[in-house]
């Protein structure tokens, strides 16, 4: 029988599925070799390995069959493109939310805290006591009002702080400002957390003239994607050590062994690990199981990605 | 008119202090050369300036009125020793809760997901995307039910973690365990937080055999008193590389430049700082004014602690 479905886990890994769908079920895992062009001809649902983008969307070509591209992360930028007229695009909405809006409070509090500089004293055995900031009252303001946005803003209402949401359009129930309101709004931040996609609207929307306006000493996240942020206008406030930043996403991602921002003063850079941590597999399992029984249900698929 | 209190804060900084009591307030920073012993004579209440206890103990004999030592900690195992019989000890129960709380999470969450790992690498300009731990899905005991302990658990119970706190006696209808049954509930526990004081019952509980109990690959996050950990016994574990610590406090502490812990595999150490952040200047000042307020109406003192 030929294969409806290509995944990165065996059908047993997934729960397990029920026997009639195991069957229609190749594995692929990104590493290992494609599957040989026959035993693709029928696969309809393609799930791409988590981290193996590159290697995955070379093998769509190979799939005449196609119906629904899956994929793993919440970002689609570098997906979209490679889709075929007609086929499905669904997105990991919700997967990671909680590996990601925990990273994003482990750089708030790490850079707040003097968590890099610790290590840093540590490595030369030196006690030094010294104060650092809290993020008890503070203004955290985070731009980008999503299903990760809100689970980082469940985070941080423990800690108390003051949370300011901001998205493309405001919603005053919710105490959701618009991105309109950001020149009256970053002023008033100590810290501003990146979490929006990365679209024609937001590449480069943390310019010159938004960073002029974060007020001394307030920290940047970003957890989104790199092109966010202009890194040169980024660059030329941390070398005169006016903001602080915490960055998971760079732009050039990866960042080269030479570029000035990984010494850059008051930074804190982490290599793109939001998504991947101990929480990805079950997560991943449990989206994925549900989507394929939705896709071999004839059912409406979930996090279907419009495209423009 | 011979002062009745002795501040590190001016009155003017409490909010202010009402005017009669303002003129009754000798202000000592701890930094400045003690007042001289006329000025003295009246002294009845002595608020210890934070982080400078061994030259206020110094100054205790000096003050022959003194009914009220007021310290800016919440434990007083050093401060105890030093007040004279007769003399109320007060301390700070309430005011370190956010600051340390928030960086026992910071400790958490810097540790598992790989912050002094990355920054490490980030000196060497190596971007290298891996998988860490998450805190989601862990289980996560407290050991100490005080307030801060209570201000830990409220922060992690957004994280989709599981929290065991533990105290000196269960209180079931709390879901709080009894150290009695410790032994039963170590080896499910992925991270243990240490926040108990340091009394004779709590110097090495944290010895080999409880050490032994603890999971493979677990973590031991200290922000109590080093002493409640036998260090030697932690020391072996970190060594074999079976477990994992997160340190504030240390035993000894200062901990010298020499100290085998400040290499250990995977050791994250802070130099006390749980209580010094910008957190802590706001909440002393509230609890101070609140302090004095209630000595010169005559009113019961708040955090009183049982002389022994």
């Amino acid at each position: 029988m030929s294969a409806r479905y290509l995944l990165p886990y065996a059908p047993d890994d997934l729960a397990p599925l029920p026997a009639g769908l195991a069957e229609s079920v190749l594995v692929w895992d990104g590493d290992s070799p494609a599957p040989a062009a026959e035993a693709l001809a029928g696969v309809e649902f393609f799930c791409l390995p988590y981290m193996r983008h590159p290697v995955a969307l070379r093998l769509i070509p190979s799939l005449p069959a196609l119906r629904v591209v899956q994929t793993l992360t919440a970002g689609m930028d570098d997906v979209l493109p490679h889709v075929p007229a007609g086929v499905t695009a669904c997105n990991a909405r919700g997967l990671h939310d909680a590996s990601t809006a925990e990273l994003a409070v482990t750089l708030i509090l790490a850079s707040l805290r003097g968590i890099p500089r610790f290590t840093r004293l540590q490595a030369e055995g030196r006690w030094s006591q010294e104060f650092h900031q809290s993020l008890a009252d503070k203004n955290v303001l985070i731009l980008g009002h999503g299903s990760i946005g809100r689970a980082l803003a469940a985070r941080l209402a423990p800690f108390e702080c003051a949370v300011m949401p901001v998205a493309r359009t405001a919603r005053p129930d919710e105490g959701v400002h618009a991105v309109a309101e950001l020149p009256t709004l970053l002023p008033a931040a100590d810290v501003v957390v990146l979490l929006t996609p990365l679209t024609p609207e937001t590449r480069h929307l943390v310019d010159a003239s938004f960073l002029a306006r974060m007020k001394d000493g307030a920290l940047l996240v970003n957890v989104a994607r790199g092109p966010v942020v202009d890194t040169d206008a980024l660059l030329k406030e941390l070398t005169a050590q006016r903001l602080y930043a915490a960055l998971d996403v760079t732009d050039p991602e990866p960042l080269p062994a030479d570029h000035p921002l990984w010494h850059a003063p008051g930074t804190l850079i982490t290599p793109h690990v939001g998504g991947p941590s101990s929480a990805f597999l079950p997560r991943a399992k449990r989206l994925l199981r549900a989507q394929v029984l939705r896709y071999a249900g004839g059912e409406a698929l979930a996090n279907v990605i419009p495209m423009v």
